[in-house]
C-alpha cells in the first residue's frame, strides 16, 4: 500500500510530529512568560495539555527517526492503533485546551474590561500562546487522521 | 459489507441522530433560559452552535427515517464523504463551544467570585447547558468515526 502524506516512518510525518513540538513548546514558553497566567484554570490547563502533546509528538518523533534511518516498517496494525487512540486523545484535549482559553480571553478582552482594569495581566501575549496552541492542535490533527484513515484501510 | 453500529439508515444511527437533537436544543433551552448569558461571547457561541448541530442532526435524522422506511441504501462513497466532512466540522465547532463555555465557567465560579459579585448571572444554569453541550458533542463523535470509518473502507 502506498503510504499517504504525513504516514509514520515517512519525512512528512517527521515534520508533522516536529512541527507540533515545535508549536506546543512555543505556547507553553509564551504562556509562562506572561504574568498572571496560573490566576486562570484555563491558562494552566493549555500548559498541562501542551505538555501533554510536547511529550507525545517528540516521542513519536523519535519513532520516525528511528524508522527512516533503519529503514523500519512501522504500519503494523497494533502500533497504529495505539498512535490512533494516543493521537485522537491528545488532539482532543489540545483543543479543549485551546477553546477554553480562547474563550476565557475574549471574555478579558470584549466582554469585560478585566485586561485594561487588571494591569497585571499580560493580555498581549496570552492570545500569541492561544494561537500557537491552535496551530499545534490543526497539525496533530493531520496525523490523527491521516492515523485513522490507515488503521482503517489496513 | 456489515453495517457498523450507528451508520447511516440503521436504527442505531437513528438513534444517536434524534440524541443529539435533543441534547443541543436541550443545551439551547437552558441557556437561553439563564439570565445573563447575552452578556458572555462563549455562551452566545454555544447557542449558535448547538442550534447548526440540530439542524445538521435533524436533517439526518429524517434522512435515517426515510432510509429505514423505503429501506434504501445510505453507503454510497458521495453522500458518505459529504456526512463526514459535515460532522466533523459540527463536532469540532461543538466541542470548541462546549470548551470555551466550560473555561469561563470554571473562570466565573473557581478563579474569580463573579458568580458571587453579579448575581444577575444564573450560575446554576450555564454548568448545565454546557453538561449536555459536551453530551450532544460525545454523540456527534461518535456518528463521526462510524462515518468516517465506513468511507475509509469501502
Amino acid at each position: 500500500m502506498k503510504k499517504p502524506f504525513g504516514s509514520p516512518g515517512k519525512a512528512s510525518g517527521l515534520i508533522l510530529r516536529i512541527g507540533q513540538c515545535l508549536f506546543s513548546t512555543a505556547s507553553i514558553g509564551v504562556m509562562t512568560s506572561a504574568s498572571g497566567f496560573f490566576t486562570v484554570t484555563a491558562f494552566c490547563y493549555l500548559i498541562a495539555s501542551m505538555g501533554l502533546q510536547v511529550l507525545w509528538s517528540f516521542g513519536l518523533a523519535c519513532l520516525d527517526i528511528h524508522a527512516l534511518r533503519f529503514n523500519k516498517e512501522l504500519h503494523n496494525h497494533v502500533i497504529m492503533s495505539l498512535f490512533v487512540v494516543g493521537d485522537w486523545v491528545v488532539a482532543t484535549l489540545s483543543l479543549a485546551a485551546a477553546c477554553s482559553s480562547a474563550g476565557v480571553m475574549v471574555l478579558f478582552t470584549k466582554d469585560t474590561e478585566m485586561c485594561k482594569t487588571y494591569t497585571k495581566f499580560s493580555c498581549n501575549l496570552f492570545p500569541i500562546s492561544i494561537a500557537f496552541a491552535f496551530v499545534s492542535w490543526f497539525l496533530v490533527a493531520i496525523s490523527s487522521y491521516v492515523m485513522f484513515w490507515l488503521v482503517a484501510s489496513i
